[in-house]
């Protein structure tokens, strides 16, 4: 076979056999295909696209690529959560102690934050000593005995798709719906859950922009879990608006905390329910998403979701006493508050622009070397739709320089629009999709 | 300036500017941008093409990447032709010395032959002792003296155009027409002359199939001339049938020879003075297509256009002895004849098949770096139209294996198609583009 003619077939809009989208990963992971062959090929795709088949075909090719994570020796339906990346949007905290709390297992590979989005493993590394670096033999073993584990990915799985992200970074071939696809639903495969819920969010604090763009994404990763086996539901949710209030890494440790307390409602209390009862009904534990949601709130009233995130805590070497001492998380020293220049009521935010201002002030990465400082972000104090009067505090800035939180607030300030009128709501929940 | 940016921008079909043409091409040169984003710039540019400004910008970039060859010291006007390659296709040994012969001055640089389709430089090689190895100062001091040099190219020239082609061989970029004309124009303009003559070959035995596409490339180049100040014709000749009869290096030059003595006629000779007829009228020596043709014709006659190619075998130290005595060019020893299985008319040829059976004798290169073998090739007895009587030698086999000869023999039986009926001809001149 001829890597040549491969690409020249995609180039032409044909539909590939298995046989070439394996020989195509093959070449990937042993490094026999060229990057300039690669990278051409990836914008041949992006141009042509892959359909359904090709689609589960090249990310089950990825999965295999390297190790895959075998939960086997862990009893009972294992459930994993993925979220495309938003503005605090901090609902593993919140949903993996909860689910995990009923009894269903929570085995979860996360990620970092990058650009305006943030990651659960620097916020779960932001509480002392928390460990995400967990082998195989110890998260069955934990899954086990306290059904839930939350680490970083183990750099053998799917090295194909870590060598085509490197490239599509910088060939301009991100933006293409299978390959984003095929990337994530890879990983979540070689990470050996039994079911998936993902949470694609839309709007402008997020990589989908458009409602229509989300579904088409929805669409291909749930019709895949046919293809590979796998209970995939997917669900679309707003980023019109940062999720919750508290952005930055410690911060949105202490918003997830308060709302396992039973302190924090709204949006992001909303999302975390709808997410983690899906997971309930994919595992068979209830059998609808209302359901599921009454058992998640009943588990932070009676308090089992907050002591099932003390046991997370206390396996991964975290310091449980952050959860009833706040000072433990500290934040940063240099404070700013955004006041409001104008009376009236929140039209709009631009939550990609609060994201990047909460990388401004130190809490985010602009490049993957970068190192973050966990005491910094931002503290939302208006949603949409909130009145203000003019003085009053629209966001506190926290940051480890006074320039930093300087450029923050002058980031945030253009962020958030005020006008006269009392504008609709954003709708929060925008669609859910399941094969 | 960054080239992700570029290569997004292009990705989304938009116009680039002369600046960030220009940033591509130094980087390309400089090595500066890497290969993996070079070639996803070029699959953009595949499914986005470019428009006539940006061809005609990155065309003189790739001009300027390198040394431009200085024909200035050389008075009156230079003229170039260019064929897009074919099979039998001997023009340039005939019309660049029947041009030179009325004192226009013909500076060209020649290609070597690649897969189906010949080069005008192995040509001159199986010429004993011919050299096509001049440089600047020397072709300028011949130019003067008998206008008329045929080199190979200077490799300093255009290396943005090298690399280029290179990369577009290996990741199906082949194909752009945006692309294809620039690489052609680069070298071309580089190459010094004020007019150029091309001559875009189109059917089964050139790499433009349609008409319509060889008159899409045609259009670009010609109008190119427009945005780089360089008079240009654009002839548009059929490939459905070789050229010539004869096939192979050393056959090709007795066929031009033959030619330039006034003995063969046919379609070889026909395009070989329309295309010198419109650089006479470039050149401004003649006003029309039809004043050039009989001017040349009459250099045939008169014997002048033979003895400039005599003066520019000698000039270039080739044996001046071929042109009276053939054996001197000797040809392959092993050699064999297609008969015909059928009696009939001759329907249609395989061009490029015929052509790649010529390679298969070794008159031709499957890999750039292969060695040829300049006494092999195949004589074509008949031709599209002609009356064969089963047993009639159809085509004669030149080859330095029986083995080689033999297959070569099948590919060309394979290749001609006998029938009942008289077919048409084939138009043989297709268009004319002038900007």
């Amino acid at each position: 076979m001829d890597f040549l003619d491969i690409l020249l077939k995609k180039r032409e809009g044909k539909k590939l056999t298995k046989q070439e989208i394996d020989f195509f990963i093959s070449g990937v992971t042993n490094e026999t295909i060229p990057d300039y062959q690669i990278s051409a090929f990836l914008m041949a795709i992006y141009f042509q696209s892959l359909d359904e088949q090709e689609t589960a075909q090249l990310t089950m090719a990825m999965a295999n690529s390297g190790e895959m994570f075998d939960l086997s020796d862990i009893s009972g339906f294992k459930v994993d959560k993925h979220s495309t990346g938003g503005v605090a949007d901090t609902t593993t905290l919140i949903l993996a102690p909860l689910v995990a709390s009923t009894g269903v297992n929570v085995v979860k590979m996360s990620g970092r934050g990058l650009g305006f989005s943030g990651g659960t493993l620097d916020k779960l590394e932001s509480i002392p000593n928390f460990s995400i670096h967990v082998q195989q033999q110890q998260a069955i073993q934990w899954a086990k005995t306290s059904h839930i584990v939350i680490m970083g990915q183990n750099k053998n799985l799917t090295p194909a798709d870590q060598k085509l992200y490197a490239l599509r970074d910088v060939t301009a071939t991100v933006e293409s719906l299978p390959l984003i696809a095929s990337s994530i639903m890879s990983k979540k495969i070689a990470a050996g859950a039994d079911g998936i819920v993902l949470d694609v969010k839309c709007g402008n604090g997020a990589f989908m922009k458009t409602l229509e763009d989300a579904q088409k994404l929805g669409s291909i990763m749930a019709s895949m879990g046919r293809h590979v086996g796998k209970k995939i539901t997917v669900v679309i949710s707003s980023m019109a608006q940062p999720l919750g209030n508290y952005i930055g890494n410690r911060l949105e440790v202490i918003e997830a905390i308060e709302t396992l307390k039973g302190n924090v409602k709204g949006d992001l209390l909303t999302v975390s329910i709808t997410l983690g009862a899906h997971m309930l009904v994919l595992a068979g534990k209830v059998s609808s998403e209302e359901e599921g949601k009454a058992l998640l709130l009943q588990q932070i009233q009676n308090g089992k979701g907050l002591t099932k995130f003390k046991e997370l805590l206390h396996q991964q070497g975290g310091n449980i006493k952050v959860i009833d001492d706040y000072s433990l998380l500290p934040l940063s020293e240099y404070r700013l508050s955004l006041t409001a220049s104008t009376s009236g009521y929140i039209q709009s935010m631009d939550t990609a622009s609060i994201g990047r201002a909460s990388q401004q002030t130190g809490a985010g990465r602009k490049e993957k070397t970068d190192k973050i400082d966990f005491g910094a972000g931002i503290i939302l104090k208006k949603r949409i739709g909130d009145k203000v009067e003019k003085g009053d505090v629209l966001a506190q800035i926290y940051s480890c320089s006074q320039e930093r939180a300087q450029k923050a607030l002058s980031i945030v300030q253009n962020a958030i629009v005020i006008g006269d009128t009392c504008p609709s709501q954003p709708k929060l929940l925008l669609d859910i999709i399941t094969a």
